[in-house]
């Protein structure tokens, strides 16, 4: 479960600010395709990036997956261990081991 | 801190299917826009989209992050909480007060 | 067909600096997500932006489309009028008519 | 200039299915980040992919820029062409020849 006090942050961040209006779960999910595309700008020439760089748009894509867990009433790890056991059952090791065409041509 | 169980339980799930080879912080980059793509799907044409379906969009992007911080070395939770400080001081309350145009003209 | 002189232009634009080395089809898509979500943050807040600055951000994909088009061998007009002809089929006039739900559930 | 045979093409097909009503600037740009993903998709694990699967995904990404370019009330060809003057003013030959780090730390 995500740390109680990083999700107090979270919230007190936004209602300080009276953010919330803007937070809509479609202006989140266009939020986090747009910073998940600043992590990707560090890749688009080269395969190796700054750490730092990486890091600070990792942690922005992360914050807009937090507040939308946060908007729709759910645990981000929760979500994820569920989601977790799914694709534990859909790729079984036997079969994906090693494979790169895991996702596409199962 | 992210919970030590959930981040075993994500690693041992790519080890047994001998997928870090895979896992380069540049692919997991990729891959987090891909998935980004797919929440924001839920609402292409609409602003509503059932919560179960966005909720699972969500978890394969928040899964991807939490792999690529993994890989950095870095803990999720603390990365967010070190951004919400410097973001923070950029948008103080004063200024930032139910103002939208608080990323891009401020 | 897209236009001759446009084309060369782009060709010139791209050989004078000597950078077809990273014009890899890979490097070429990554730009495009990168593009395509500078467009997107046009409208992170609201559903109206200034029509200026969404044109030049429109101009910044389609020109790495062009130059992935180009990259292929492919002429970009000819590729949309063959997709369009198949998605007439897939979306019949009759079944289609007025349903947003087109593309996901169809 | 775009050729009208298409335009029009792009049109009727709109027209025939009503879908004028869900084609805002906004949902529009949301398409073009969706598709882009696809395109990246076929990189995901790999630097080379399959060149009918890229195109057929390339001409996803166009036929929505072509559609918002309309819906803009502007040539795509057009657009490309200044913006292209923009960035040869931006990027000189001299100074760029050969760097890859052109677009973020010139």
């Amino acid at each position: 479960m995500i740390e109680q006090s990083l999700r107090d942050a979270l919230r007190a961040f936004v209602a300080e600010r009276d953010w919330a209006q803007f937070h809509t779960p479609e202006n989140l999910s266009k939020s986090i395709s747009i910073e998940a595309a600043e992590l990707l700008e560090c890749f688009q020439w080269n395969t190796d990036a700054k750490s730092e760089r990486v890091q600070a748009e990792l942690a922005d894509v992360l914050t807009y997956c937090l507040l939308l867990a946060d908007r729709l009433g759910v645990d981000p790890e929760q979500i994820v261990r569920e989601k977790l056991e799914q694709t534990r059952t859909k790729y079984p090791v036997d079969k994906a081991r090693g494979r790169s065409n895991k996702y596409d041509e199962f």
